[in-house]
């Protein structure tokens, strides 16, 4: 018995992807891949006395985290949960996957729900997509390192495999991009290039090929803005390797190719775990 | 293109498990669940010059793993193997499950293999199953924390689960017991109580029903020494929860729990993580 609990969720960075809507949220998700991020969101969740109203701080403000309450309801639980975190909101860091899957983790030893760790990616899975705030973070965050995922769905329906590295990994982020106003658009060319993505680092799961299937993604889905495309032309041109984060109007790259090419980025490591209880 | 490359394995200690052969190695293996541990296996390889004898050295030794060597082949290279560990050999904490793991992946790296994450994992499963040396481990050791094996195989055939706790675990070792005696033997009664015990977790995923039966497990499977006994129930007595490793002389417990009952144990963490590289 214990009245608050901790867990640490690593960022995730989404390079390509395919929607995969399906009757069932269990099944429906991404397929796709992405690098998991040693800088992630801490989530605490804290037993409240009286049956209180559910209440989310974000760095110390009051957030809307429509996953978050949804997790809470499928366990049946009431508490306030508190997070902090270095990453960009809005800006496809996965925050709100991260902030789901956390609540269920250290929901469940606060409240002693007894569910399995397969079980709490399935509900953080499930909350996210009834939000319509991600389609496969939760599941690349719950594995961590370079994740490939081949189906799409929670644990149980959607296979995953990694791509066998640890980069460094920069970043810098030029502002928002609405996953819901994306998802809710027609997707159709979108998850063609995303599958033909996929096929390619199914082929050859390198770093360099995850990369290049990356850039080629955000081309032929047609999201790229301007200033991402001129950074990730920037860091080419410096020798290096960038691609668009997957949905921000954010640059991601590998080693120190955003600080190569002069830009003030952010600098993490691949996380090799996936979410952890502190 | 690199000379050498390092990747760290997790040991793995089993509390429970059945047997499942198969024709193809790849489908072979066993369920159960245990924990793994923030103390495992350092796997360096080094890149040779000449074509030479492959070689494999344990904390400075020259040792005889034929896992580490059907790796090598089945990647198609040759290497020097070093690897370091402060784990006891043949007590059940997956030793070799780890080098045989540390090796794909480090291997894959220096010899840029293109192999993904499922593929290095299934290319060590497979070396420990055709050496008799192990069954779960190297499955358990790709993924980290409390897994559970919840049938047996590779990845792409043996799915897995988890308990969603991070305890400290405290350990000692009486000597030695032959995996490949046990496996070799009649596993018909140790089986039936390993699917027993999976049972109990997985209708409870919990680390207080892991503890309970792993101790039922060992009970019944017949493997129980006089010496793991005696700890066991010293641990217990002192309020503490303990069972024995699968497979060695080995005790391990929950928190502290084995200093507590007076014992001169090693102590780590579970590890968070799979097998990564450094």
């Amino acid at each position: 018995m214990t009245d608050e609990a901790t867990a640490f969720v690593p960022g995730h960075v989404t390079g390509f992807f395919s929607a995969h809507p399906a009757d069932e949220p269990v099944q429906a998700g991404s397929r796709g891949a992405g690098v998991t991020l040693s800088d992630g969101v801490e989530v605490t969740i804290h037993r409240t006395d009286a049956p209180t109203t559910q209440s989310v701080e974000l760095d110390g403000e009051a957030v809307e985290m429509p996953p978050v309450g949804r997790v809470l309801d499928a366990l049946g639980v009431d508490a306030r949960v508190s997070a902090e975190t270095s990453l960009p909101l809005g800006a496809g860091f996965g925050v709100s996957g991260a902030m789901a899957l956390g609540t269920a983790l250290a929901a469940n030893r606060v409240f002693e729900c007894g569910r399995s760790e397969n079980e709490l990616t399935a509900l953080a899975h499930i909350a996210e997509v009834q939000s319509g705030t991600g389609l496969g973070d939760v599941v690349a965050q719950a594995r961590g390192g370079v994740p490939i995922r081949l189906d799409p769905g929670a644990p149980g329906y959607g296979r995953l495999d990694g791509v066998p590295e640890r980069p460094t990994v920069e970043y810098v982020t030029f502002g928002e991009l609405s996953t819901e106003d994306v998802l809710s658009g027609d997707t159709e060319q979108l998850s063609a290039a995303g599958e033909d993505a996929l096929a390619r680092l199914v082929r050859e799961p390198t770093l360099s090929q995850f990369m290049y299937a990356s850039r080629r993604f955000a081309r032929e889905a047609g999201l790229l803005t301007d200033e991402v495309t001129e950074t990730i032309r920037a860091v080419s041109d410096a020798g290096g390797e960038a691609s668009m984060a997957m949905l921000g109007r954010t640059v991601f790259a590998l080693g120190t190719g955003l600080s190569d090419a002069g830009y003030d980025a952010a600098s993490c490591r691949t996380h090799p775990a996936g979410a952890t209880l502190r």
